[in-house]
């Protein structure tokens, strides 16, 4: 059921229901959608309470992303075994993922106390000034208002229903109101309820957090649309994520949309280290079949020299030895061999053999060269899942002038000895204009939950390069700035009190203070 | 002349001469707009130039903004000399936003020394982490490429060639294209010729500075839909901003545009403050015609109790004794009478003199209630000069259901006893949704240059509501973060190296450094 301001709502539009993928069987129960008048409950219970919650201490707030953690760790098993169901997952990959989530909320939690988000600057007053006294200002980041939230198919729990950009936004002082993936609506609707008990038990306004079930694209229009929406955060498709880009810039009010969207990945193998052949073969192909290549970090290219033949042999042997894992959905399955089927008009590498069940078609790869790349369109982009291009280059302008063509990415790899690393430095600045994150010797796949983490990158990899949807810096993300001049003190906000009662670093005066 | 990449370019283009407001005169140099080959060769010069540029050392690039300043200041008279023909302005006026201009590039040369904004963030490997091992992580925020700013109107220096956004963006590491305003082009070349002088002398790349000219939309157009370019600064009007975001949001890749565009900056009278009827409406009345209204921040709904008819009557009679002075344009002193004909239909509380000249039109101020500025469709949009609306207001509740339904603000300023203390706590959470900036007991005009200003607010004050065009954190504005992962010690950038070269501020480990 729909979780409505702490209340459970059964919905009253179109039923569905979650369907194994490993077997194609639909489960119970089913769930309804909402209609518009009950979207238009969780809208306004969510601004009613962005009166109250954006008031909270960061003590009540660490408290309250704490208790969520600590909620979700206590529904682990339940969690799982759900997820189990509804996304065709391995259970190890799943347990992790929620100790992830968890740990994302807690590591949001302390960076609420620190408050170095709050972006405290006082100017005090200079009464004295020539040949104008200057007056006192001070400025901090408030929260936007209340967030919709688009759950992720690939991360029932990190970027879903509880994942990173809820914890952002709750960090933040934002409300949410999350739209549930139907690909896994049990498994969201357990999550909601470890935050629905959180917002009970910490006391704090039911519209802090909604979660909404809907078919099809009208209840993410609606909500995007609404003027008490006031941003959005969203994980999947370049489709979706435009239609909602769109939609949010049509507005009246424009708000902004971090939609996370599409990422191939590059990985550069440079000539020293592409005799490595084994290993960099099986690292490879161990990051590209994880989890069944279903990754926004999946290594979709992977560029080698062109006399590295044996290299390319490796790796299509190691391909041929991989075998499908069940994927997230029939259609995402679907759409997998759809776009593997344009690849077998070129030069197939290898690929493994088809795994249990309707839904686990084979990996692939297949080779092709910087010209045929650069010439064929289409061909770099995204196929979600475990297909990849090992893409031949002829020498290092060649590799920039490809990458050069290439959209924006959330990840560039390079793979590189100390024989390397002058042709490495050459290329930094081209890595540095494609990608959010660069990568030296290791593989995309693995996403860090830490302050030096960006998880974004130029479009179309996010709608909005300047931000991160992971790691400490996306509270950041549903902030804006205001400045508050000659205010009594008696007035002044806690967080820009000269005493500091938060105990916030701060800029007081142009001189950093923590 | 145009300026591209430190030579002097006469133009192909229409020709255009700067009117001296103040008697209707062309002046002479005429200038020449730029056809596209020209406008691309600027852009080429650019995207060339931040090859370099962007790594540069931040005593580079502070040496740089100091010598633009030092330019500056040294051809003040001459600077003076063309914007008052071109402007209209006060010479005491114009002589001291020389000084803020300066002012502005050396405070933000400081920023760049000081490099809170390069956001550094080091996660040190932790080889032995289980259940398995965390790598080095390093974050900054990098310039985002090459520039364009459009300069204002209304500030023939900080908002233009050499002002603000010019100011940020260098100093974030981004190269330059102003379009120059074609109200004052000689102004526009004079401080073009300060910063292109500083180039060369600094021995930067020629194409990190260009000022071109043009007329109409479509150079505007075109140098925003330009692949190259990766972001925009504009202080203008409403339209245009709107038509500079469109093309920015249809480029296959979008880029952000900081457009400052529209802002009526209510001011609330709270009823204990209402009995000081002479010191509210001078001041009223001074920050109203300061620069004939011409002003971002100038006060354009004044909020006062119904019951408070002393206050009005005091304020009819101050217009009244108020004189027109000229504006910057023609087009824009038509613009602010058509404006004021609409208000000819409601209650005008007092009207000024004629000043002299075509283009001195007469201060005008009309008294309404909050219901009429709630039902009347345009009647709070922005009018650009010395009018403004006197609104009586019932209560609090009137005040701040009236206020709900204005558009996002630039400034929002409240005038108080402490009898209206409470009204005013009361008050805020509306204020900090409607605007950038909320002032006790000033009035808006006047904005510092400092590190707690934030000269921004909430669509249509500007396009991005997220951001400042003013002090110090206005760098950011052209930047974004990102991560490096696993990068040998050898080619890290300077800025995120373990030993600091630079003396940044940092987060090591989750601990901010100073």
């Amino acid at each position: 059921m729909s979780v409505i301001a702490g209340r459970p709502v059964a919905g009253d539009g179109e039923e569905f229901r979650a369907v194994d993928p490993a077997t194609g069987t639909a489960l119970e129960p089913a769930y309804r959608a909402l209609s518009a008048p009950r979207i238009e409950e969780a809208v306004t219970a969510a601004a009613t309470a962005f009166e109250v919650y954006r008031d909270t201490t960061p003590q009540q707030r660490a408290a309250f992303l704490r208790t969520i953690a600590d909620n979700l760790d206590a529904r682990r098993d339940a969690l799982v075994e759900r997820a189990l169901v509804e996304t065709g997952l391995p259970e190890a990959r799943l347990t992790g993922e929620v100790g992830r989530t968890s740990g994302q909320l807690r590591l949001m939690a302390d960076e609420v106390e620190l408050g170095e988000h709050q972006g405290v600057r006082i100017d005090h007053a200079q009464p004295d000034r020539s040949p104008a006294p200057a007056p006192d200002l001070r400025l901090r980041s408030i929260p936007i208002g209340p967030v919709v939230v688009f759950g992720a198919s690939n991360f029932p729990f990190a970027f879903s229903t509880a994942g990173g950009d809820t914890a952002a936004a709750l960090a933040a002082g934002c409300p949410v109101i999350v739209k549930a993936h139907n690909a896994h609506p049990g498994t969201a609707e357990l999550a909601a309820g470890a935050i629905a008990d959180a917002v009970n038990s910490c006391g704090l306004p039911p519209g802090t957090f909604s979660l909404l079930y809907g078919v099809g694209n009208e209840i993410g229009e609606h909500l995007v649309a609404h003027p008490d929406v006031r941003g959005v955060g969203f994980t999947g498709s370049r489709a979706g994520g435009l239609a909602l880009l769109r939609i949010a810039q049509a507005r009246p009010t424009p708000i902004p949309v971090y939609a996370e969207m599409s990422s191939i990945n590059p990985v550069i193998v440079l000539p020293g280290r592409a005799k490595a052949v084994d290993e960099v073969a099986q690292g490879y192909l161990g990051s590209l079949t994880l989890g069944s290549g279903q990754f926004c970090t999946n290594p979709g290219l992977l560029f080698v020299p062109e006399e590295a033949a044996e290299l390319r042999t490796a790796i299509g042997a190691a391909v041929g030895e991989t075998r499908g894992q069940t994927m997230l959905t029939e259609p995402i399955s679907d759409a997998y061999r759809d776009g593997v089927a344009r690849l077998d008009s070129i030069d197939v590498l290898g690929r493994g053999a088809e795994g249990d069940g309707p839904n686990a078609p084979a990996p692939v790869v297949a080779a092709v060269t910087t010209a045929q790349l650069r010439d064929t369109p289409g061909l770099a982009d995204e196929v979600f899942g475990a297909a990849s291009l090992v893409v031949s280059y002829r020498d290092l302008e060649d590799v920039i002038d490809t990458l050069d063509l290439l959209e924006g990415q959330l990840t560039v790899s390079v793979h590189v000895e100390p024989s390397d690393h002058e042709a490495l430095r050459t290329l930094l600045p081209t890595l540095e204009d494609l990608a959010g994150r660069i990568i030296v010797n290791a593989w995309p796949t693995g996403v860090e939950v830490t302050h030096a983490m960006v998880h974004g990158g130029p479009f179309p990899a996010t709608s909005d390069g300047r931000s991160t949807s992971v790691g400490t810096l996306a509270i950041t993300r549903f902030q804006r700035p205001v400045s508050y001049q000659g205010l009594p003190e008696d007035l002044l906000p806690q967080a820009i009190r000269d005493e500091n009662p938060y105990g916030l670093p701060r800029r007081v005066d142009g001189t950093l203070e923590r």
